[in-house]
């Protein structure tokens, strides 16, 4: 196999085709001869399809996407015997920018998706505050709202990584467990303020109102910060799956605790030790001890473009692109390898970058048609940078399937295929 | 009718009732006694409901909203005879935030939706060019890409409102010929540098695969500037009527313009003079004459929350809300008015406010039970301030359809309902 030319006016950043990212500006790539299109003739002209000869459909009061995309769905995985019991992914290899659609936004559930009817439902505030409330929809309505476009990922998304082989999955299978989404509903501060708390209450429980009555204790301190209780998701209603009529929204926590079908809160001096958060959503540690109450999503990223199912159709100019979030705040660089994590270059981020939110990276690639390894490394506002594999699982073990952050591996083919390994 | 007390920790900004927006932060609110929830007593539980009784449902590949949600949908008003020929809406005063949901961003066709098979479809550039390409899905997806959130509104939005009088419609009818979405897709600089632009083209004319082969002229500069080949809307494909599986974005730009189902983009001295930009499109004036190539949408804003249909239920805090756009850049300002313009306050906008795309204002309001009308004005990046209807139609006229942005108002009754009057 022969290495195809590179023309000297693609800067490379760094080893294996990584290219300045500032080609990505502008007309830099213009000057990048024979991309991805056909030259055509002067007077071509394009084939005039069955579709232009005839009127299209009628319009619908509520929209579907086109049958040619049956295949963007999400997957699920269900306990045995049960119908509700278990988690669908999110098909992040076809989708692109940071929105996650409402109709593909990941799931778990631990009882089915309950049908609330939104007229019956109420939340109820208790316990250690001065006057206990019970709000409906149609109260909450008239409150002060805000939004904001925060990620929400589940503490157990790409546990499968801590095995001690690869899985030969794809990134929905292994990390379609975060979605992105524009929430807009109520601070629980002013809820909180309004039900007046006493000094002694350092934790809320937050309930829900499916059939496993999910239940997670909270730091009254994220609750008073920028929690929400969220009532839109994406501009419309929530979602059943994502909790209708209302959910807890706690900004860069685990999934588990942004509680959906939100029934009740109440206000204690000590955590309630509820099943899911002391036999589940805890990391078990080598020595058999458990880290418990690990909140916040550390830093993390992955590629999503190429990624295995994606091949890659002959060497030339593609574009890596992936997304990265993290608990503690914005990221502020992700840098991507095309050598196994040789040499490392920055990556573009996607403008606006918003705290505790999704950010697209993206970095043009040039492939020369052999074999590379792909990685993606994100850092924080913090300082924290995205540790490799050998590093979080010498510090923590692989007993546990939750929190996992690590950089993650697209090994590409000669073929073209991509797929998982470790490197 | 006796006035409420007013508890004198609420500031009050301007006359009947609009409030500090600063309440809308912290815990401001909680000290206004008596919101919209109810007392509870300190034992009190809530009722075991039947959903929280039996399983839920178990999980789907692609979500839907709740049953309770079917009535926030798209209104569709289509030309007699024709299937697809007409406008649906956007039910606004259901929505909050700003990203509008896939399935209910407005629609304008002219020719019903076409079914195109993405992997038939293709993309010619041609005219005035050095190397004519042809562009296949496959081909556009290894290139460079980049996301952004826009508005699109029709041109002919709030067309009712150049009427003598005011129609008794809501905010849908009236005023949802607009969305907001996060698009993703290739910027058109990239493929027309690539194409190599002879120096003598001006204009663009791009041309859709829908049977009535839409077709605007767009200035090169504009082309070369932001416009964007969008592939992907709010995260995944572009929806069948949002121009499936391609559509040109052209930030601020009317949304006629912003053709879907693009199939051929030709590069021209002149402007092609097809009859959506002659016949249609154009603002008819007093003196007969017309004004062809009014692109960018002018500043303007709407209050969604209270609206017509929207009632209120009896005296007390309420919060006043609403969009604002402006394809000029970035608002600035939204100012609203209880008492029909007669004094302002500004709201507070929504964090981040991104240039041409819609932004959230909010301001909290107490209704004393008197009647009042709530307007709203917003001011863009460049200083201009949406105009008054007197001041819209002494200039212009009210002979046309197009480019509708004067303040809109809503009356409230002492019955709390709301109606669209002009003010």
């Amino acid at each position: 196999m022969t290495t195809k030319r590179i023309p000297p006016d693609e800067r490379r950043v760094a080893g294996n085709g990584l290219l300045d990212r500032r080609l990505l500006l502008g007309g830099g790539l213009g000057s990048v001869a024979a991309l991805a299109a056909r030259p055509a003739t002067a007077r071509e002209e394009l084939a005039v399809e069955p579709w232009m000869q005839e009127v299209g459909s009628p319009f619908v009061g509520y929209g579907q996407p086109s049958k040619f995309e049956d295949k963007v769905a999400r997957v699920a995985t269900t306990a045995p015997g049960t119908t509700g019991t278990g988690a669908s992914r999110v098909p992040l290899h076809r989708l692109d920018g940071t929105i996650t659609p409402n109709g593909l936004h990941f799931e778990r559930h631990h009882s089915g998706i309950p049908e609330i009817d939104p007229a019956k439902h109420r939340l109820l505030i208790h316990g250690l505050v001065k006057r206990p409330l019970v709000f409906t929809l149609e109260a909450l309505d008239r409150y002060p709202m805000e939004s904001r476009i925060a990620f929400i990922e589940c503490g157990g998304n790409s546990g499968a990584l801590y095995q001690k082989d690869p899985a030969q999955l794809g990134v929905q299978a292994l990390h379609g467990l975060v979605s992105g989404s524009e929430w807009t509903g109520v601070r629980l501060a002013t809820l909180l303020d309004e039900a007046r708390v006493d000094p002694e209450a350092q934790w809320i429980l937050a309930e829900g109102a499916d059939a496993a009555s999910m239940s997670r204790s909270v730091p009254l301190a994220k609750a008073m910060d920028d929690a929400m209780l969220a009532l839109y998701q994406n501009g419309e209603r929530l979602r059943p799956s994502n909790g209708y009529p209302m959910r807890l929204l706690l900004p860069g926590y685990e999934g588990n605790m942004q509680v959906k079908w939100l029934r009740r809160i109440k206000l204690t001096e000590t955590p309630a030790m509820t099943k899911d958060e002391t036999s589940k959503y805890t990391i078990s540690l080598p020595n058999g001890k458990a880290l418990q109450f690990v909140f916040p999503i550390e830093a993390k990223s992955v590629i999503t473009h190429p990624s295995p199912g994606l091949a890659l159709n002959g060497p030339g100019l593609y574009e890596i692109s992936g997304l990265a979030w993290s608990g503690y705040g914005q990221i502020t660089k992700v840098e991507l390898s095309a050598d196994g994590g040789k040499s490392w270059a920055p990556a573009a981020l996607q403008q606006p970058v918003l705290s505790k939110a999704l950010t697209r990276f993206r970095m043009p690639w040039r492939w020369n048609g052999g074999p590379a390894v792909l990685q993606s490394r994100a850092t924080d506002a913090s300082g924290y940078i995205q540790p490799t594999r050998a590093h979080l699982i010498a510090e923590r073990g692989a007993r546990t399937i939750y929190h996992y952050n690590a950089i993650a591996s697209w090994a590409v083919a000669e073929s073209g295929e991509v797929t998982h390994v470790y490197a």
